[in-house]
């Protein structure tokens, strides 16, 4: 009907809304709604006629072909998981990659006749299976007939045929429910669903190298690096790709996302969800970030050794899982992507600048003496941050942005709406083409950020008195492949700094939008220099500021020392210390900083100054990290099959006090749960 | 503490975790959340002092230069107005537009002295205002001291100074506070905060041509194309950008959605959040849509005539309004552009596909007798579908893709997680470079799929018999800038078919990633035509379908015309016609269609056949809308001011039966309220 005269709603006036808006329906926008949910499946028909029935009814199909048994051959050492490097998997099904033949034997009633006899095996997957949206996939062992799965027959012997599958390399990523069907001139005649046939296809992998592949997507035990630039830590990491359930843990963060299932056959966009997933923010995700230092009710970050706790958790809890941080995230991630076939690996920052919008500075407020204003210093760049990287093809750029890609699963800044990042090109970062889908902008800021100085003017406004190009993105590292030392790929992700491809890069950059700092203010004559100290947590230690006068005339300097209790996430806990006079020594005792440490605290110390002569400002920076007291670990015995043995664990408190509350946790992979105890 | 000694959580095992997790905090993440509310504001002391108190406590500021009124020249026949063509705007605001500049008077208590006095206007938005991040931006009435926002005397007569202030061409779109801040020796004394001095910038207008400016920025009346490709229709709309509250209303729209103050800069993230928030789907916006046809506990989308009901309803209860389809979306999204100053028009795409994950086909199923398959027949071509264009330059991505931008808030598909779409460069559409962010992608399928007739095999396989190239995105309207004639603008989005650019251009987007149908099965020799029909809602016709034999041997035909009764959106309701005889004349009477009819409803006639001779498919598709008895509307007297006007509506039903529960609906713009009327 028209528009004057339409059939009008009751009220025409807009009704004051009272609850939530009406049920959204799909009914006249769309057909059907689209399937996003792998759990959910559907039944095909035992028998589908082609024929209307006759006066006797349907003729039976028994008198054709019939299927007395189908062998899924998925035992560990036979040739599928062998073949599929799948037999490390521990599941209840058959797990193959895209792209790679696997095969199935099929038990007929009789022997089978090429000739006459024609049957098909069918793979479904979602509730609204359809072939030309690849969730409906029959494959035949003709050679004439022929889908996007190519199927043969490799042996025959009497009754027993075995057929040869090949699932598309670009095939959905998921479980399928596999039928046998016969043809017959009257209709299809399939075997009943039946789960111990199901299949997952998973991603062929196109890492080349041997043992690159070998460590990013077989390997289970990692290392993550932490600590601070120039006193880098390790931590051991329980990835567990392959324990049982991961799997389908994996499945269902997809399915918890209603990612739609026509869409997972695209690794890009696989790993677009799961970042947004595996935190909890906006999507009730995996994981519940948590830097406050405070973890009640929850597994302190620093407390999980592993990724298997976490993941059972989410998907047996329905729940996020209580707490992370980066490197937890990036871990959970990498037993995400490995699992399913994607190569990863979990890559650590050092000095990772926390973006705003675009925005190429990290600002730090001084007032017209050098002093800096703590309260009006806001941004803030961590010592460390964790990602992930993923090794992938682009088909959604142009050439040469395939291969590595950034992903991070840590909620830092909203991308386009949701806490998510990636795949970012590691090649458009390095090149500065931040115009290419995802993120690649922001993490291109991650790596390059200045550091800006600023002296506030009493009118409010800021002039920027020093400007260090070099601190952001200090080093970037990852596990070496195949081996427990560590790899720097810094090289990777920028070229070097002062390097003609560097200034280019950056310009490049601009011209994207990523303002940065103009100008460049002249550099002082006078160098502040502090040094590199190995401080263990309760320690009281002294301070030596060292000033070297570059010039041939008198200088005097005005300078102050700011020291604060920092979060790795480089954010000030507390300020502890705070000299204005011009001694070249300051005193740091422990029970000023002890109060407020929180695990993985540093000592950030911010040496700031004037130059009386010439107005000039220098600056120092310095990030200490404390020393833990170490714990002593001893075993009895060799350690033989069946033979028990007790680990004793010593602990001396290097502290002037007395240590209250203290939890013990162990773990040992394979052999013992994790235990925790309390002591008083 | 370290990894090993972590004072761990009290349950080191993680807890099956009972309710919401605990609440997010950002505490150690980030120093300080982002403002992302305009709403909010934060009071800036009106004394700051720069000394510590003497022995006398603070020396009193008022002894300096003292403000004794402030005159924000907003009323409509002031400069400011006209210049920033404003004064259309109902607001209690001065409004302004960026990078021009507008004038202040300020009176102080004596002669303002610029050797001594010293004055500044500082521009404050938002709850954490940072002079680095662009929220807090002082103006200097001298040459020396400049921000980005410029500023200069321009005139001075005894006590009162007029300044001139232009706003920094990329600032923060929204309501500034206005403060008149007195700098002294010992600290600055500042005005009041007071709403009358609030100011609102503006988008620049970067639109050269002067008519489509004044179209797409200030006209407020505008036509929206509907019906379908050779019968278009007409809506006029009221976009009413200028009405009060509808300025307030687009604020709350961004405020809504949380979006972070600092971004508010940025035109192109402003419209890609509006495109989310202007649909309820995952984000509670501003419109529910429906198109079911059934639109009780609200307002049918045929019913709407203007966008002021719909945001003012929006701002006042917070809750989405019900309901809307994909021309209400645009007009609304319309009014929030050409609201903040961002050029924009309504387009209409004539079959439009409905784009499922960058797949570029539609695919209609058929049995192996080229009989349809409604069940299996799931894609649709919406008959047309409305988005809107939008001006702006794209620095994010390369040059070249400025210009012209789609948006659509039509909820279709997700993009990125959520319903939304757009901006995505038109440029880059037509080129086919849909690697450009947003959605490019999506758009470039809505207007260039094929539609792929298959045949469905026994075995559940689908043969591809047909291709149709040209049937989708077959025409692109807008309206005429400054004129109420159409403009066919489909040259825009692509190269004409068949022309050796359109192949380049699909090649190029394939190279993407967007999958086509790669088979040209062998064109029939026999073509069936359908004629055009010109029918009224409860006419009885006839349907005469041609066979064209152009092989000079006999042909013979198994010909099936399925007619359906489907949704603007394609989607069919109900089949009332199915021929399977070889007749060439289909009588169609419309009781067979008139039980399922809704507004809008189209009546859509599929020919599909098998040649006998040659096995080959013919096909052909037809959509009749229905014309809808016309309303007559006469006026009385010749509409004097202030004299009463008669207006009497008459409607002829044309149908044999009775009609029952009529709702009439009138509206005035400028001179009615809506009113509705119902009949028995």
């Amino acid at each position: 009907m028209s528009d004057e005269a339409t059939i009008a709603a009751p009220s025409p006036a807009p009704p004051a809304p009272t609850g939530p808006p009406p049920k959204v329906t799909n009914r006249g926008r769309a057909a059907a709604p689209a399937a996003s949910a792998n759990s959910e499946t559907s039944d095909i028909p035992e028998y589908e006629y082609f024929i209307q029935p006759g006066p006797r009814g349907y003729p039976p199909l028994t008198e054709y072909l019939d299927i007395s048994e189908v062998d899924m051959m998925k035992r560990p050492d036979e040739s599928n998981k062998i073949a599929h490097h799948t037999a490390l998997y521990h599941s209840d099904y058959l797990i193959v990659r895209r792209g790679q033949e696997f095969q199935v034997k099929i038990t007929f009633s009789r022997p089978y006749k090429p000739a006459e006899d024609k049957f098909a095996l069918e793979f479904v997957i979602g509730s609204s299976p359809q072939f030309s949206k690849g969730t409906y996939v029959p494959v035949f062992p003709t050679k004439q007939r022929q889908t996007t799965w190519e199927g043969r027959i490799t042996n025959t012997s009497d009754n027993v045929v075995t057929m040869a599958i090949t699932p598309a390399a670009n095939c959905i990523v998921g479980k399928y429910q596999m039928y046998v069907a016969v043809v017959t001139p009257y209709g299809i005649r399939r075997t009943r669903k039946e789960s111990t046939r199901d299949i997952l296809a998973f991603d062929a992998v196109f890492l080349d190298d041997e043992t690159e592949r070998q460590e990013c997507v077989m390997t289970e035990m990692g290392i993550i690096y932490h600590g601070s630039y120039d006193d880098i830590a390790e931590r051991d990491w329980n990835y567990g790709q392959f324990n049982y359930g991961i799997l389908d843990s994996c499945l269902y963060i997809m399915d918890r996302a209603e990612m739609p299932i026509t869409n997972r056959g695209d690794p890009i966009k696989i790993v677009r969800v799961a970042s947004a997933m595996l935190n909890s923010r906006d999507d009730e995700g995996v994981l519940v970030g948590n830097w406050s230092g405070d973890y009640t009710y929850g597994v302190a970050p620093t407390s999980w050794t592993g990724s298997t706790d976490i993941l059972l958790t989410y998907n047996s809890s329905k729940m996020p899982v209580c707490y992370a941080q980066c490197w937890v995230y990036a871990a959970v991630f990498n037993t995400f992507l490995r699992c399913l076939g994607i190569p990863s690996r979990v890559v650590t920052n050092y000095y990772s600048a926390h973006d705003n919008d675009g925005n190429l500075k990290t600002d730090i407020i001084m007032d017209e003496n050098g002093k800096i204003d703590r309260n009006r210093t806001r941004d803030s760049i961590w010592n460390y941050h964790c990602w992930n990287e993923c090794y992938m093809s682009r088909p959604d750029l142009p050439p040469g942005f395939g291969g590595w890609q950034v992903v991070d699963a840590t909620p830092q800044e909203t991308s386009d709406g949701m806490y998510r990042c990636g795949p970012a090109s590691v090649q458009a970062i390095k090149h500065g083409q931040i115009c290419f889908p995802f993120d690649a902008a922001f993490v291109f800021a991650e790596i390059n950020s200045d550091v800006v100085f600023h002296s506030r003017r009493k009118d409010g406004t800021l002039e920027p008195v020093r400007v260090n190009r070099t601190h952001v993105g200090r080093l970037v590292l990852t596990k070496s492949p195949g081996d427990v030392t560590r790899r720097d790929i810094t090289d990777q992700y920028k070229f070097a700094e002062g390097s003609t491809e560097e200034r280019t890069v950056l310009e490049k950059a601009e011209e994207y939008g990523c303002k940065r700092e103009k100008s460049s203010p002249p550099a002082a004559d006078v160098d502040v220099v502090l040094p590199n100290l190995e401080i263990s947590v309760g320690d009281n230690f002294e301070l030596n500021v060292e000033f070297e006068n570059k010039s041939d005339e008198r200088r005097t300097v005005d300078a102050y020392i700011s020291g604060s209790v920092v979060y790795y996430t480089g954010v000030a806990i507390e300020i502890f210390l705070y000299l204005t006079d011009k001694k070249e020594v300051a005193i740091v005792e422990s029970k000023k900083y002890m109060k407020r440490l929180v695990e993985q605290a540093n000592l950030h110390f911010i040496v700031t100054g004037k130059i009386r002569e010439t107005g000039l400002i220098i600056t120092a920076m310095k990030v200490v990290t404390l020393r833990n007291p170490k714990l002593i670990i001893e075993v009895s015995g060799r350690g033989k099959v069946s033979e028990e043995m007790i680990a004793t664990v010593e602990f001396t408190n290097p502290f002037s006090f007395n240590l209250e509350n203290v939890y013990i946790r162990m773990e040992g992979p394979g052999m013992m749960e994790p235990k925790s105890r309390y002591y008083r």
